[in-house]
């Protein structure tokens, strides 16, 4: 088919390149990544916050190999292969961690049932409002629409931001929460050096709560040189990429 | 502001009238509903599964009244208000139910975490593919919009379907991935009245499942009587509803 996307970089580079050789060994769990995903960062920063045993397997989703393909009819990053059984889709992965692994800490989901829920509903507002803003934003060619998708952005943050106890969501328990919106910290700079996004016009005490999530050990340790996810976001800003999250951004549809 | 909407049926009829009769006295857990909303109706199933203590407030979403704004900012039904706290979204609802009473018997999710994830990738599915698919048929005016949308539809019922072990999509066990889709499955003949819309057609055995749902007594007791569905969904048929799930459809937007 000849998507530009086939030839992204092949690898991860700098810290996560140092977390993929530490898990390159044969596991009861088989986490299939993209370096440069967001959604797979979500999962990955879940395995590495538990220490749960992993080999890692770099999947470029845009040539699907028929093993893969087995695993995870879909075709998307992030998916894991556990005892034979196959999951995919970044937050019941997450999900699915805390449910199989009790006995690995920290707890990324609190004890308290209304408390999850609170959580729960972050995640919501995450997948349904923020999201959907980021990727309008970042593929929108027409300046208005850059501008009106930023506005979307900015409000959704801002309500983000809003419920933050500080340091974190929970407050000085680290959970699902920050896991969902940490990676969109991680390369907002890039909505920043090209659609005048500015953690600071955000407001709400959101660029003080982004500067703790991208600074979290898990986070860091999942993290490839931010000019490899440039070369990335470039087929993102000329609206040319193929993901699965551009193309449903493209047509007005849901991020599947 | 007369919206039409504010002049709907004022409370549930059949069957879903005598059970919101015997959920009159005040409970620690106030249920604010209104009778024809399907994703109320997930929400109020898991209740009267789980034969949790409730007491039944019906809301006219459309005529927003302060103290409901207060428990809910977002002003959608359902919501609860538990021990003093608010909470709403259907299937967090759900999910908070099962974590907040576990002594109430059947759980709706399994005790497997694999298990749970397909659960899970379920309700995913019905909420991202199937959803929009339906109230897509539902609200298009124009012939080929309306076929486009029931395509959509009839192959995200056919992949729900396929995954059905039968007679519940767990096998024996009722839960929450049934709940998910059911109240779509009391309204489907909507569809099939005004859409062309044909459960045979769908294939894979969604015929005879929905029909199984639709039985179930926890379903039976939450439905009003079909005249009363149609009233409001002729407002949908029009494209003149002003739900948020209907404004949401109409902007192309992910329904919240």
């Amino acid at each position: 088919m000849g998507y530009p996307d086939e030839h992204i970089h092949p690898h991860a580079t700098g810290s996560a390149q140092k977390t993929v050789a530490q898990h390159q060994e044969s596991q009861d769990l088989t986490f299939y990544a993209g370096w440069f995903c967001p959604f797979v960062q979500r999962s990955w920063i879940s395995l590495e916050e538990k220490g749960i045993p992993y080999q890692y397997k770099e999947v470029n989703p845009y040539k699907k190999e028929k093993h893969f393909l087995d695993i995870n009819p879909k075709g998307l990053v992030p998916a894991l292969e556990y005892k034979g059984k196959a999951l995919y889709e970044s937050l019941i992965i997450c999900e699915f961690l805390e449910d199989a692994y009790p006995e690995h800490k920290p707890h990324l989901l609190p004890a308290d049932p209304y408390d999850r829920a609170i959580v729960r509903l972050q995640l919501d507002h995450v997948s349904k409002t923020i999201l959907p803003a980021f990727f309008r934003t970042l593929q929108a060619q027409e300046k208005s629409k850059q501008q009106e998708g930023l506005q979307d952005l900015y409000k959704g943050l801002r309500q983000l931001a809003e419920k933050v106890k500080g340091p974190y969501f929970l407050g000085e328990e680290f959970s699902l929460a920050d896991i969902a919106i940490a990676p969109w910290a991680v390369r907002d700079y890039i909505l920043g050096e090209h659609r005048e996004y500015k953690r600071e016009d955000v407001g709400s005490g959101w660029k003080e709560y982004a500067e703790v999530l991208e600074k979290r050990d898990s986070v860091v340790r999942t993290c490839s040189d931010r000019e490899h996810y440039e070369e990335i976001y470039g087929r993102y800003l000329r609206d040319e990429a193929q993901s699965e999250a551009a193309k449903a951004t493209r047509a007005g549809k849901v991020i599947p």
